[in-house]
C-alpha cells in the first residue's frame, strides 16, 4: 500500500484518539514500511482538542493571558494550523478542572474564552473553531460575547458581563460594538451533544450538577437560559432554543450562534472539513478509522459514519477498529464502512478490558495487517 | 473465490463443530454464491465424531448389537466412509450418559466397543478409528481386547473379561486368538488428551472421579492399570505406560496400543489424514478454521495449529475465528495462520457471552466476507 490514512475517535475512558493514532501507526510501520501514514487523530472538543489539531495539521502553539473562571488572570493557549484556523478549547479557560473545590455555575464566566477567540481574530486568523468540551460553566457565552464586545444592559441600562445567575437580568443586548474581525470570521462550535439550550435535556438539567449546580440552583440556571432566549429572540429575531447543541457548554453553543453566527458541528465534520479530508484521502489504498463503540443508534456525529460517507465517494475501503460492535451495524456497512473489527479478544466485562486496550488495539492491528499481506499476496 | 475449505473445532461448551461449519458456510454464501464450499467439522473423539466424519464424507451407519457397560445387550451404531474405513465411537457402548445414576469404573467394560471394531473389520474396513472420549470405564481396553479375541487368565489359568476391577488379576495375556481382519487392520485411537495410562496424571485420578471413582476407589484403579502395563510388559515387551494418551478413556488408549499396536493421534490429525486433506485443499483460495479459544501454550493436537501446517505447505491461506485470543500467538501465524478473528464483540465475561456465539460468529463470518470481497474489490 501507498497511502494510509489514520483517523479515530478516542475509546471512551481508555484511550485518546491520540493514543490510537500512535499504536495503529506503529504498528502498521512493520507491513508497510514503504507506505505514507497520515495520522488524524479526531478532537472532540474537550480537553486535548488543540493538541489533536496540531498533530494533525503544522501549526503552532500561542500563549495568551485571559481571564479564568472567576474572572482571575491566568495564562491561556490555543492553536494555529493552516489556512488561517485557529483552534480555540474552552477548557483552557473556563474548565471544570479549574474550578476544583469551588464549582459554582451561578459565578463562572466563559469571559476568557471570548478573550482568545478576539486574540486569534485579531492576529489573522478567519476560522475559528471553538471546542466546547468540559466547561464550569452555565452563563450561554455571555461572558465570552461580553469579551468580544458585545454590551449586555439591564433595566437601568448599565452594562455588566452575566453570568449563570445574572442571565435573567439582560434587558437589552448591544451587537453594535462587536470586534470587526471576530464578525467577519467564520467561528465553529465544536461538540458532539445535541441537547437543546433549556428545559429537561438542556444544559442546566443535564450538565449542570457535574458544574456544581444543586436541586436548588439549577432551576435557577435553567430559568436563565429560557430567560436569555427569550431575551435574544427579542432583541434580534434569533431562535437558539432549540438548535442542536445550544445546550452545549452551559449554552455556550446558543450564545455562539446567538452572537457570532457560529456554525455548530460534531468533531468529526469539523476535522473533516478543516484538514481538507476529500483531498487528503481520495489517493488512499486504505482508511482506518474506530471508536469506543459502534452500533446501528445514534449514528449523528459518530466518527466511523462520518467518515465512512465521505470515503464512500472517494472509493477507498474504510475499516473501522472499535472497542464493541453492538447490534443492528447494517447500517454502517451500508454508509461504506468495509469491515469492522472490534478489539475485543477475550470474554471478559469492561471493567478488566479497559486496562488491556492499548495491548488489545496493537494485536487488532497487527493481525489486520498480517491477514491483509497474507491474504492478498496469495 | 473457487473454494473454500470450512475445517474448524468445536467451541467448547458453546457450538459443535458441525453448528460451527453451519453458520460459517450460510454467511459465506451470500458473499460467493458461486464457491465450493467444503465442511470438515473436526471430530475430537467423543460423542459426536461418528456424525462429524459422516458430515465431511460420505459414509453409511451400520447398527450392530454389542454389550453395553455391564454387559447388557444394546444397539450400538458405527460409520462406514471411504477407503474401507470405519469410525466407532466408545460412547456408543461404553459411554458415561449409559450408566447414569449407577456409574462404577470397578466394574464397567469397554466389551462393546471390541465387537464394533471386531464387526467392522470383518465387513472389510480395514482402517478403524476409535473415538476416545466420553468413557465410563477404567478397564484399559481388555474388554475390548478380549472381545476381539485376546484372552486374559487368571493365576489358576481360568480366562476371564477384566473390568477395572480386576486387571489386578491378570496373570497371563494370549494373544493367539485374536480375530485376524482386526489383526490386520490400521486401528488409530482418536484422543485430545496425553495423560500416561497411572499416576497422579494418569487415567484413574484425573478420569475417575467423573466414572463415579471414589476416595477408596480411584486408588484401586491406579493400581489395576499398574500392574496391568507390567502385565503387558511382562508378556510382550511393550512398554505403554507413558505413551501420551495411554491414560485416554479408562486407559483404553494404553491397551489398543498393546493389543491392536494402534496409533494414538489428535482428532484433528485424524481427520485431516482420513479426508485427505492436502488433496481437498490444494486449490482452495481459503481455509476458515476456528476453535473455543486458541493461545501461544498447548499446541499440540489444537485443531487451528494441525490445519495450519498442512495448508502452509499448500501456500493456501488460512483464518481462524475463535473465541478467545490469548497471549502468545505469533507462534501461531509463524505456522501458517493469516489472520486470527475473535467473535467476542462486547466487552462481557464469558457466561453471558456464552448464549451469544451463533449470533456473534455469524457477524464476525460476515464482516470477514463484506472485508475482503470490499478490500479486494477496490
Amino acid at each position: 500500500m501507498k497511502k494510509i490514512v489514520l483517523i479515530p475517535d478516542s475509546f471512551k475512558g481508555t484511550m485518546s484518539s491520540m493514543r490510537v493514532c500512535t499504536i495503529m501507526e506503529k504498528q502498521i510501520r512493520a507491513y508497510e514500511p514503504e507506505a505514507k501514514i497520515l495520522s488524524i487523530p479526531v478532537a472532540d472538543g474537550g480537553e486535548g482538542t488543540v493538541d489533536s489539531f496540531l498533530s494533525a495539521q503544522n501549526g503552532q502553539k500561542v500563549d495568551v493571558m485571559v481571564k479564568g473562571p472567576f474572572m482571575e488572570d491566568r495564562k491561556a493557549t490555543y492553536g494555529i494550523i493552516a489556512n488561517r484556523t485557529a483552534v480555540v478549547e474552552m477548557s483552557e479557560c473556563a474548565g471544570l478542572p479549574l474550578v476544583s473545590g469551588k464549582r459554582n455555575p451561578l459565578k463562572t464566566t466563559t469571559y476568557g474564552v471570548g478573550q482568545l477567540i478576539m486574540h486569534a481574530a485579531k492576529h489573522g486568523c478567519r476560522t475559528i473553531i471553538v471546542g466546547l468540551g468540559g466547561s464550569c460553566t452555565n452563563d450561554a457565552g455571555a461572558g465570552a460575547a461580553a469579551a468580544t464586545g458585545i454590551r449586555f444592559l439591564n433595566k437601568a441600562g448599565d452594562s455588566f458581563i452575566p453570568t449563570g445567575g445574572t442571565l435573567k437580568n439582560i434587558a437589552q443586548i448591544d451587537r453594535s460594538a462587536l470586534c470587526p474581525e471576530v464578525a467577519a470570521s467564520t467561528v465553529i462550535g465544536m461538540c458532539d451533544v445535541d441537547n437543546p439550550l433549556y428545559g429537561p435535556t438542556g444544559a442546566a438539567y443535564v450538565f449542570g450538577r457535574q458544574k456544581g449546580g444543586t436541586d436548588e440552583t439549577i432551576p435557577l440556571l435553567d430559568a436563565g437560559l429560557r430567560m436569555f432566549a427569550k431575551t435574544v429572540y427579542d432583541s434580534f429575531g434569533v431562535e437558539i432554543a432549540n438548535i442542536p447543541g445550544a445546550g452545549a457548554a452551559g449554552g455556550m453553543g446558543g450564545g455562539m450562534v446567538a452572537f457570532w453566527n457560529a456554525r455548530l458541528q460534531s468533531g468529526i465534520q469539523t476535522v473533516l472539513d478543516t484538514v481538507k479530508f476529500d483531498t487528503l484521502a481520495q489517493d488512499a489504498d486504505l482508511i482506518l478509522t474506530g471508536e469506543g463503540r459502534l452500533d446501528g443508534q445514534s449514528l449523528r456525529g459518530k466518527v466511523v459514519a462520518g467518515v465512512a460517507k465521505r470515503a464512500q465517494k472517494l472509493h477507498v475501503p474504510v475499516v473501522a477498529i472499535v472497542g464493541d460492535i453492538g447490534d443492528g451495524i447494517e447500517a454502517i456497512y451500508d454508509m461504506g464502512v468495509t469491515g469492522i473489527f472490534s478489539i475485543n479478544r477475550v470474554a471478559m466485562d469492561f471493567d478488566r478490558m479497559q486496562s488491556r486496550s492499548p495491548q488489545d488495539l496493537t494485536l487488532t492491528v497487527d493481525n489486520l495487517f498480517r491477514f491483509i499481506r497474507g491474504f492478498l499476496k496469495n
